[in-house]
């Protein structure tokens, strides 16, 4: 067996800023293996890069597999990323700043190595294998800490000038709402995301409002998760389910804005919060951009629960690596 | 010589709502000959195209050629288009439905034909040879009537999921604002078309505080062209300059909005109010859009004045039939 004929299989690497996930793909994108590690988002980008190798490594050791084996490797990190160079610039949540990750990785596994942005890896991931199949312009919107967005056109991430764009987040909805962790006031994110939401709903508890989510998480922000929130509407809190319900019709704002921007076939509402609850955050976003996109624009999109979970980053990031390294198939030679 | 080597020339045509322009243009775009008509909105579809065809046969005959020496015809319409069908659609201000354009025309002359919306066209103009040269992502703005919009992505004109999309006119910039045309509240052009300008000025006029707009064009928001507002402001009506700047602000908010969401290098902003009033219209839609972006967004754009007037649209229209019909010339055989 040759060398070309080893290579088999694709790293798909989803570098999150609490959680770092690698999965090994067979051609077909079936998992042969896997390792997770916290990220420690207080290391440098040396020693944070060292623990991405680390991670691949147990990966492939799990898989079965050697690093000559490999396809390629294709990594989501925390924006903003240089697609081109494939360095990490200047992530917010992880104390790295112009980390070379391509050049370290290829130097370190000897295979070609493609960097993305952490939330167009799983936009593209659902484009592939999840929510967006079939559809030529797909918009991903992940309500998290923040409220990340990505786009994939006629199978392609869409990039922006500098770096990657779907800085969905960053829409202003409310010029005279709540300052932004931007230093801006009243974008989307300040309203809508997890976060906010989490601060509105632990102001809620605090008064007495929502006894259930006192109960199931206390008053710390840190603490109401998504899960926490879904309970706790579950569990009667009207209050909170106002909150959450309030967040998706602006977010459904937001949405209307894009689909008059961009058109898409399909928005996909991804992260916890939409899993726990999508009667909530697919529905009433749904809801919301429908009533306020333009008469032509009412019947040309839907708006859909991201399918894969955890494993729309990983798998987004090794099918970006195979549309990187493997364009289509020429047809058979005569 | 074969038929194939005849053939040398792109016609590039602009269907206006009022006017209809048809160029040809040698390989390099040199144009060699044109022919203007009224476009009599109230003709149907068949009359309509039957007038398209007779100002291509004048503008043929004033290139002193003849239609197969045609490498093909590019045909931006009044949206919305399918660009796949050749069909324009359901325009607003034509009484055109359904007009299968392309099919028409490559009957009547025996060339390809591509059929396009009239401000992709403009746009893809500027891209390919005026303001917009070079950039990765070009994002065009043209206050009107209207406010139009569209976008050139690497080389290619941005397509939502049933027509062309950028509809930038219907970004809602206040949920409380007047009517627009589409049946909601506050979209920008509600606000900031030439339209909303005129209106806004007429009523200034007939108060009385707009004394040089009041001798130039009356009361009649017909005759308050983007001319007449120009020498308005240029005469000292203060009002009139107040409201041309409001509405720069109002399409500097909407531009930031599209920078977030797809951070273009170059934001053009067309038509007669830039042309005749830039450093409004171009300069305080850059400096409020610079003003509401995040931090990382503020240098990565800029904002300029559209290049090519009245020409951008043939230019663009021919550019892509050109883009459709002879793909990169292949790399020379040895």
């Amino acid at each position: 067996m040759t060398d070309e004929q080893k290579k088999q299989y694709w790293l798909g690497f989803d570098l999150g800023g609490t959680k770092m996930l690698a999965q090994v793909f067979d051609r077909q994108f079936k998992p042969i293996g896997k390792a997770r590690k916290k990220t420690k988002a207080s290391l440098d980008a040396d020693a944070g890069l060292n623990r991405v190798a680390d991670t691949i490594r147990d990966a492939l050791e799990d898989a079965k597999i050697t690093a000559p084996e490999l396809l390629g490797i294709g990594i989501g990190c925390p924006g903003p990323v240089d697609m081109d160079r494939g360095v990490v610039l200047d992530p917010p949540n992880l104390g790295w700043k112009n980390a070379k990750v391509r050049s370290m990785l290829e130097g370190e596994f000897s295979t070609r190595v493609a960097v993305l942005n952490d939330v167009d890896a799983g936009v593209f991931g659902e484009y592939r294998f999840g929510a967006g199949t079939g559809a030529r312009t797909v918009v991903g919107v992940f309500p998290g800490t923040g409220i990340g967005g990505g786009c994939v056109y006629d199978g392609v991430i869409l990039r922006g000038t500098v770096h990657s764009c779907m800085e969905i987040g960053h829409v202003q909805v409310d010029p005279k709402g709540p300052l932004c962790g931007c230093g801006r006031r009243g974008c989307l994110e300040a309203v809508a995301s997890r976060l906010a939401i989490a601060a509105n709903a632990a102001k809620a508890a605090y008064r007495g409002e929502a006894p259930k989510l006192l109960e199931i998480a206390g008053t710390d922000i840190a603490d109401i998760r998504s899960g926490a929130l879904a309970a706790s509407v579950a569990g009667g809190d009207r209050v909170v389910k106002e909150l959450v319900t309030e967040a998706a019709r602006m977010i459904g704002i937001a949405v209307a804005g894009v689909v008059h921007l961009l058109a898409p076939d399909v928005i996909i509402i991804g992260g916890g919060l939409a899993e726990s609850m999508p009667e909530i955050m697919v529905d009433v976003v749904a809801a919301e951009a429908k009533k306020r996109v333009m008469p032509a624009f009412k019947e040309t999109f839907k708006v859909v629960a991201a399918k894969l979970g955890d494993d729309a980053g990983s798998l987004g990031a090794a099918a970006w690596a195979e549309k990187q390294f493997e364009p289509e198939p020429s047809m058979p030679r005569e």
